[in-house]
C-alpha cells in the first residue's frame, strides 16, 4: 500500500488550548499520534479516535530514543493514513525536526509541519513583557543555555535574550552573561511551566540570579535577559500593579499563579 | 461602570487556522475586536457576534495612528466587558504591544496576553526548514532589517538569522551581512506572505540575495540566512523531492504554493 503522510504538530508550550485550530484539526484527523512527556494529557480529547504513543519515556541514551522514534515514525506511516507528531512548543525551534525529517525523506514519506507557540513566546505573554521594546530592544535571541555536550554557552548578541531548558544552571548562565558583558543589574525574568496554569515567574538582576534556582527547580524554565525583561510600567496615571498588570519589579519579586488568570 | 479588560491576542502570521484555540475562544467573547489590515479577514467568523473596528488603515503618521489606538482602546475597555486587541502573529515579537500594555495600565485597565505563531515559525514550517539544526544551528536570532529611523542593521549574531520586514531592501541586507562575516555563499531561504495559501519561497545565498526582491516585490516577508536556511535532504535512500520534501536547493530555486499544502 501506499505510504501515509506524517504531519508535524506544534502542541504549543503549556495547555492544550495553546495548540493551534489546524493543529487541532491534525489531531482530529489522525490515524496514529506520537506523542513527548510534556504536552498536556487534556490534548488526547482531540484525538480520541487515534492510537496514542509515548516516545518521550525515559530510561535509555537520547540516541537510542531518537533512532527508535525515527522508526517508529516510518513504521507508523507506512501502515497508516496518517501520522501525527506532536511536539512540545513548535517543531522548527530545539525540537530535533532535523533528524525526523531526514529520516522520514530517506524512506519517502511525504510530511506537513504545522507550527505552535513556542515557550519564550508564552513566557512574555504570561508576564506581559513584550520581547521587543520601542527604542531599546530590536532584536531577540533564542538559544539552549547547554549544548549537546553539556557546555555552557551564553554571549550578548541580542537586546534580548531568552534561554531555554535553563533550570539546572542559573549561577553559571548568570556568570557566563556577566564576562559576555552584561551588566550586573542587567534584569533577568524567569519563568517555569510557561502556558501552564502554574507557572511561576519571578524577577532578578544577573547578580542574583543563581538565587532563582531554589524557585524554580526541577520545572522547565525559560529565561529571559535585557530589554524584554523589564516590567511594563504604566506613562502615568495609577501604578500597573493596581491595574492588575505587573508593575516595575524588585529584584528577587515573585509572580505566582496558582490558578490561570481570569477567564 | 467597572472598566472592561482588554485580552491582547496574537492570530498568527498567515491563515485563520493558525489562531490557538484559547484565541479564538477569546474572540468569540468579545464585544469589540480592534483588528490591524494583515490579518485574515476569515477570522471575523469566529466573533459575528462583536463591533469590529480596523485600526491598521494607512493615511497618517504611525506616531498619531498609536496614539489613536492607545485611545481608542481605553475608550473601549471602558464601555464593554470584553475588548479584544487582535495582532497578526505574535504580540510580544515587533508588535509594539509595549506602547499599548503602557496606556492601559496608566488608565487603570486589566489586561492579558494570549501568545501566537509568529512569522519565523511559519517560515520554517511552510518550507520544513527547522531552524535549529543538530551540532550546526544551536541560537536563532529574531530581528527587523530596518529600525525606526530608516537605518539597516544585520550582523552576525546566532547560527540561524531571521529578518523581518526585509522585502524592500534584501540586497542591502546582504550587503551588510557580508559586511558582518557571513560568507557569500551562506544559505538564504526567503519566505514571502508565510502561513498563507498563496506563500512563495525562494532558496538563495548571500551573493544573489538581491534577486529574490523581484519574486516577493511588495508581499511581507522574511529571510532566514545561515544553519536553518538550509534544505533538509534526506540521510540515504530517495531524494527528499521524491518524497514530498524540498531537496537541497539550487541557488535562485523558487518554490510556489498556489494552493495549501495537502490538508
Amino acid at each position: 500500500m501506499t505510504a501515509g503522510r506524517v504531519v508535524f504538530v506544534g502542541a504549543g508550550p503549556g495547555e492544550a488550548d495553546l495548540i493551534t485550530l489546524r493543529g487541532a484539526r491534525r489531531l482530529a484527523e489522525a490515524d496514529v499520534v506520537l506523542v513527548d512527556a510534556l504536552t498536556d494529557p487534556a490534548l488526547r480529547a482531540m484525538a480520541p479516535q487515534a492510537r496514542w504513543i509515548d516516545v518521550g519515556k525515559r530510561g535509555y541514551g537520547a540516541a537510542t530514543r531518537q533512532a527508535a522514534i525515527d522508526a517508529m515514525l516510518i513504521a507508523q506511516a507506512r501502515a497508516h493514513r496518517l501520522v501525527v507528531r506532536l511536539k512540545g512548543g513548535d517543531p522548527s525551534l530545539f525540537g530535533r525536526l532535523e533528524e525526523e525529517l531526514q529520516a522520514l525523506a530517506a524512506a519517502g514519506i511525504a510530511c506537513e509541519v504545522v507550527p505552535g507557540v513556542t515557550a519564550a513566546l508564552a513566557a512574555a505573554a504570561d508576564t506581559r513583557r513584550p520581547l521587543t521594546r520601542r527604542g531599546s530592544g530590536r532584536s531577540v535571541s533564542l538559544a539552549t543555555a547547554m549544548t549537546r555536550t553539556g557546555a555552557l554557552q551564553a554571549g550578548r548578541h541580542a537586546d534580548t535574550e531568552v534561554f531555554y531548558m535553563a533550570g539546572r544552571q542559573l549561577g553559571a548562565l548568570a556568570r557566563a552573561l556577566r564576562r559576555a558583558g552584561w551588566p550586573e543589574d542587567t534584569p533577568a525574568s524567569v519563568v517555569s511551566r510557561a502556558g501552564w496554569p502554574d507557572r511561576l515567574a519571578s524577577d532578578h538582576r544577573l547578580a542574583d540570579l543563581a538565587a532563582a534556582a531554589l524557585l524554580h527547580g526541577g520545572r522547565p524554565t525559560v529565561v529571559t535577559v535585557g530589554a524584554g525583561a523589564q516590567a511594563v510600567a504604566a506613562v502615568d496615571g495609577p501604578s500597573a500593579a493596581e491595574a492588575g498588570t505587573d508593575g516595575p519589579a524588585a529584584a528577587g519579586a515573585v509572580h505566582g499563579w496558582a490558578h490561570a488568570p481570569a477567564p
